[in-house]
C-alpha cells in the first residue's frame, strides 16, 4: 500500500477537471492505492504540503467537478528545475507517494519525467503519470489532446455568431484567436461554416507567416466580393522574417498602453490589425475582437466528445501505473466520420515532454489564408454538434412591383 | 385583405430572430394578411423594395432560424428622418402594405411612431407596430428585453469560468462588458457566483461614476484580501466628471492604435486599465479582456425563457395589429423565482421611443462598485439555470506530516 499524488498544471482547459475525475474514480478501484492527495497550486502545493483527501469528495461533487471548467485544484506556472525537482521527490517520500499523476501539457510530461529520472537514481519506488491537456492541441504523439476539442467548440460557436453579425451589419471584422505556435485553435473557426459565403473568410495561422501588404490584399479582395469579410487570426500570426505582428507592434510607436508584448489577455494586435484595415483600405466598419481567456474556460460549453476522453486519459493513466514505472497517455484513432473513435496508449515521457506539434501542411490551403476540409474531418468529431442555423439574407427576393 | 412587412433593426441579439418566427407564425393565422415580406436590411431594405415572401420559410427553416443568433433578415444603423419616412411609406403604398412590424431597440420604436403618424395625416389606413429588442435591456415600460436574458447568460458564464482561470493561476482580472449607458449586461456578471469569494468580486457600471484613484483603491483592497481580484466594467464606465474613461484614453497620449474612440470592438478600455493596475499597484499578473461582439451573437447559447418570451413578443404585436392603430409590445412580470412569469400588454409607441433606462438604484450597492441581490433577484428568472461548478481549492486541507 502507497499513496497518490494528482495535480494539474499550465493554463486551464473546459475538461481538465474530468481528467482528474478520471483519475479519482480510477484509483478508488485499485487497493495498491491507500490515499489519494490533490495538490493545490501544482508543484507549487506538492513542496509546500498542500494536500486535499480527494477520496473525501462525493459523487454529486465529482459529477459537477467533470462538468467545471478550470483547474480545480489550482494551477502553477513554475517550471520545476532539477532543485525543485528534488523538493518534490522529497515531500513523495515524506508522504509515501508511489503514485504521480500528472495532467498538463508539455512541461508536466518533462516534470513528470525529471522526478522519474530522479527516483530511479535514489532507488525510489516511483511511478509518474502525465495525463495530457492543452487547449493547443500541440502535443506530440497522441491524436488530439484533451480540452481543445471543447474550446474548438467555443471558437466554432463564436464564429458561427460572429459571421452572422457581420451578415447583418456588414463591414470586416477581425477576430483573434489562442495559439502562440500552434495554429489548432484558430483553424477552428473554420468548422461551424454551412453556407459556400460563410465566414471566417480568410485564416491565418502561426504556420504560414505573411506580410501585413498580403494579409490587406486578401482582405480586400473578399470585401470587393461579399461587401463583407470576417478574418480569424491566431495571436502568434508572424511576418516573413517569422517575427510575430504583436513583437512589431511593440517596437512601433503604435503599441497599447500596456508597453509589454503580452498576446493573450491584450487587444493590441486586434486594434493594430483593424487600424491598418481601416487606415489602408478606407474600410468605414472595421470591428475587431480578442476571444481572450473566454475560449478556455467558458462554463457550461463543453464538448461532450471532449469531457468522455479527458476523463478516460486520467482512468488511463491510473490503470497504466499499475503495469508500468511511467509514462504518458496517448490516444490513437479508430475510426472518423460517424465511426468515430479513439483507442488509448501509453507512450514514454520522453516522447511528450518538451516537444510541440504544428497545424499540419494538409490542413493548410495552399496560399496559406485557410484551412482545409482535411482539418475539418480531423477536428469536427472531437466538437461534436454545432448549431445549424439560418441566414434569410440569401432566400429570392420577390420581384419589384 | 393587406399585406405586411417585418423587418430587424440595430445591433443583433441571440433571440431577435425568435421575435422574427413569432410576427411569422402568428400572421399566418390572420387572413387580414395577405402577404408577409421581410425587409432585407431594415429600413434601407424597405426603401430598395428589397423583399423576401416569409411564408414561403418551411417548418423546418422556422425552427432553426428561432434558435439562431444575429438579424436573419439583416439589419441597419440608419435613422430614417422625415424624408427617409416619406420614402418608407411611399413603398408601403406602392406594395399595399397596411401592417408593419419593426424589431429593435427605441430608434425602431421612434420610426414606428413617425411613419405612423406621417400615414394618419395623409389618411392611409396602416398599423405599425414595435417589437422590442436589446441586449442592453434599456427600453421603457416593459419589465424587461427579449435579447438580454441571452446575453447576460454569455456574461454570466463567461464570468463563472473566468473566476474559476483566475482562481486556479491568480492575479487581477478585468472584464469589460458592453453597455454604453446602461450597466444591466455588466450587471449580470454576478448572477453565477455561488461561492462567497466569487468573482466578479468588484462591479462598475454606467450610472455610477467613478475616479481612477477610487477604482485602483477598490482593486488593491480585494487582492489584498484574496490573493486575487475578478473585475467586470462596463465599456461605458465614466469618470466623476461624467466623460466616460475611453473618450479620456483617446484624448491622453496613451490611446490605442485606432486613435478614434470606439466603445465596442477595441480592447483599448481593458487595455488601458490593466496598464493601469500593473504599473500603479505592482501586481505581476493582470490580464483584461474585452468581451466584443461575442455577447451578442455568440451561437447555441439562449436562454429559453429569453427566447419563448422574444417569440411572444412577435406573435403579440400581430394580435395587437388586429385590434389597434400602432402601439410596442411590453411584458409585465405577473411572478418572480420559482413562481416567474410575465403577461404582455400594448403601449404607446411615443412612451418608448427615443427613451432609455438606467441601472435602478436599488441593483446597485452603496459603494458604486457592486451589484445587489435585488438584481439577481430580478436578472436571474430571465437567465435560467446557469452552470454549478466545483472549485476544490476551498476544501479542508489534510494535516502536515
Amino acid at each position: 500500500m502507497a499513496n497518490a499524488v494528482v495535480s494539474q498544471s499550465g493554463g486551464p482547459t473546459g475538461v481538465i477537471n474530468a481528467s482528474l475525475v478520471g483519475v479519482i474514480t480510477e484509483a478508488i478501484k485499485h487497493k495498491e492505492i491507500d490515499n489519494l492527495y490533490g495538490a493545490v497550486h501544482a508543484v507549487s502545493g506538492i513542496v509546500k504540503e498542500d494536500f486535499i483527501d480527494l477520496k473525501k469528495l462525493s459523487v454529486e461533487t465529482l459529477r459537477r467537478l467533470a462538468l467545471s471548467p478550470s483547474s480545480a485544484l489550482g494551477s502553477s506556472r513554475d517550471k520545476p528545475d532539477e532543485e525543485y525537482c528534488k523538493k518534490i521527490l522529497d515531500v513523495f517520500r515524506k508522504y509515501d507517494v508511489e503514485y504521480f499523476y500528472y495532467i498538463g501539457g508539455n512541461d508536466s510530461a518533462n516534470t513528470c519525467y525529471i522526478i522519474n529520472n530522479m527516483a530511479e537514481k535514489v532507488g525510489y519506488q516511483f511511478r509518474a503519470f502525465h495525463v495530457p491537456k492543452t487547449v493547443d492541441n500541440d502535443l506530440l504523439v497522441t491524436d488530439h489532446c484533451p480540452g481543445y476539442g471543447t474550446a474548438a467548440k467555443f471558437v466554432a460557436c463564436a464564429l458561427i455568431g460572429d459571421d452572422l453579425d457581420n451578415r447583418a451589419l456588414p463591414g470586416i471584422k477581425i477576430d483573434v484567436i489562442m495559439g502562440r505556435h500552434a495554429g489548432f485553435l484558430t483553424a477552428a473557426s473554420v468548422l461551424g461554416k454551412q453556407r459556400d459565403d460563410d465566414g471566417p473568410h480568410l485564416v491565418y495561422v502561426p504556420e504560414r507567416p505573411i506580410t501585413m501588404d498580403k494579409f490587406l490584399a486578401d482582405v480586400e479582395a473578399v470585401y470587393k466580393k461579399l461587401g463583407r469579410c470576417v478574418v480569424a487570426v491566431s495571436e502568434g500570426i508572424c511576418d516573413t522574417d517569422h517575427v510575430t505582428w504583436t513583437e512589431k507592434i511593440a517596437q512601433t510607436g503604435e503599441k497599447d498602453a500596456h508597453g509589454n508584448v503580452q498576446l493573450s489577455g491584450t487587444g493590441a494586435l486586434a486594434d493594430y490589425l483593424a487600424a491598418q484595415v481601416k487606415t489602408k483600405l478606407k474600410v468605414k466598419r472595421v470591428r475587431a475582437d480578442t476571444f481572450g481567456y473566454l475560449q478556455r474556460s467558458f462554463a457550461g460549453l463543453q464538448s461532450e466528445v471532449d469531457r468522455q476522453e479527458a476523463e478516460m486519459c486520467g482512468r488511463m493513466a491510473v490503470q497504466y501505473s499499475m503495469k508500468y514505472d511511467n509514462g504518458s497517455v496517448a490516444m490513437k484513432r479508430t475510426g472518423n466520420g460517424k465511426n468515430y473513435g479513439v483507442e488509448y496508449f501509453r507512450t514514454e515521457l520522453a516522447n511528450v515532454a518538451e516537444k510541440t506539434k504544428s497545424l499540419p501542411d494538409e490542413f493548410i490551403n495552399a496560399e496559406g489564408n485557410g484551412i482545409t476540409q482535411a482539418f475539418v474531418e480531423y477536428a469536427l468529431p472531437l466538437v461534436g454538434q454545432l448549431p445549424q442555423t439560418e441566414y434569410l439574407g440569401n432566400y429570392p427576393r420577390i420581384k419589384k412591383k
